[in-house]
């Protein structure tokens, strides 16, 4: 009998949204003061972080304003796209493992048990003292066939998310800065990428100190 | 004695900060309401633009957004650039000729008496429409002797300006449409651009309709 219930169960949860240890996030606050203009008056780079973690509730104003979707209806994001290919997918590395965001439905679904901090920090340990970086991947997949160009089509696409997660670390009181330095075959792995999946920036991300 | 003042009005203005044809932009207005978090639920393409004129005022607000100077002391920009770069130059391309945007002076530096809308138009006539478009160019030159890469950081640089035109636009109630698409021939010989300096994308920009 309790074989059965603990099928029951687990059948349960693999129909449920959120999978164990996935982590849904609190909706995106996004009642926040600072205009457009301020927080291009003060995007700057930051390369020292308080050790104080960043919550999930700020976490998904970040990751919302970085690629989420504004238009549900279409399920376009506040990134601009080129062919609305949506190829940049956007990794949360934290000391207690690794996520992908998924914008739909705001959950973060694990995909490493690992502290990658350091393989995100590469050779510039200073990166390694954020409590969470996020790690943008090109999925070029979603170019389809258009193989010409589509390398450039994802480095610009990783520019639009990157400058969006600069401004709102801005407007939330965090400091970020934009890094293509990583170790990118140990992240491949460890994220499960494809071959196509491709890392090409990173963000740090803390308090301020 | 006429023709000794004639020079000296001459060499006066050869020594101003804005030569002949060149446009001295007001400064940019940054009391502009809209939140970051609204310009970013916001944000969207547009491709369908009003005829009137967008004034210099108003255009002084888009380029210091897209990539003007937000610390003097430094001369850093609103935009994320890879290892400071700055590689981005921004032209303004309307019906009266095309203009080089100087950050540093917040001048328009007129380098073409043509109107080369539909150049940048290229097949997409919509795009001709606009009174005003920016051709986002990557002066390769900037990244020095870096050669690994600098295609792909030029693309990011494009993204992270383009991002900012975006937004800026959605804050001022301006459309725009961030493209790949343009004669680059044409306007690489109209821009009087060197072999470094390759046109990545291009913003029609108009009121909405």
């Amino acid at each position: 009998m309790r074989k059965y219930l603990t099928l029951a169960v687990a059948l349960l949860m693999a129909g449920s949204s959120v999978a164990q240890d996935d982590i849904k996030l609190p909706a995106p606050n996004k009642d926040v003061k600072m205009t457009l203009m301020d927080a291009l008056q003060q995007r700057t780079s930051v390369r020292e972080y308080s050790d104080k973690a960043v919550d999930d509730a700020t976490l998904s104003q970040v990751l919302w304003a970085a690629c989420g979707i504004n238009r549900p209806e279409s399920k376009k994001i506040t990134a601009a796209s080129a062919i609305n290919a949506q190829d940049i997918l956007v990794y949360v590395v934290r000391a207690e493992g690794a996520w992908l965001f998924m914008p739909e439905t705001n959950v973060l679904h694990k995909v490493c048990d690992k502290d990658l901090r350091d393989d995100v920090a590469g050779f510039q340990k200073f990166a390694a003292t954020a409590p969470v970086s996020l790690v943008l991947v090109s999925d070029k997949a979603k170019f389809g066939n258009r193989s010409r160009g589509s390398d450039q089509l994802a480095a610009m696409d990783s520019g639009y998310v990157s400058e969006n997660i600069y401004l709102v670390c801005t407007a939330l009181g965090l400091g970020t800065v934009a890094r293509a330095t990583m170790n990118h075959e140990v992240l491949s792995r460890e994220l499960g990428l494809t071959d196509q999946q491709v890392p090409l920036l990173n963000h740090p991300i803390g308090w301020l100190k």
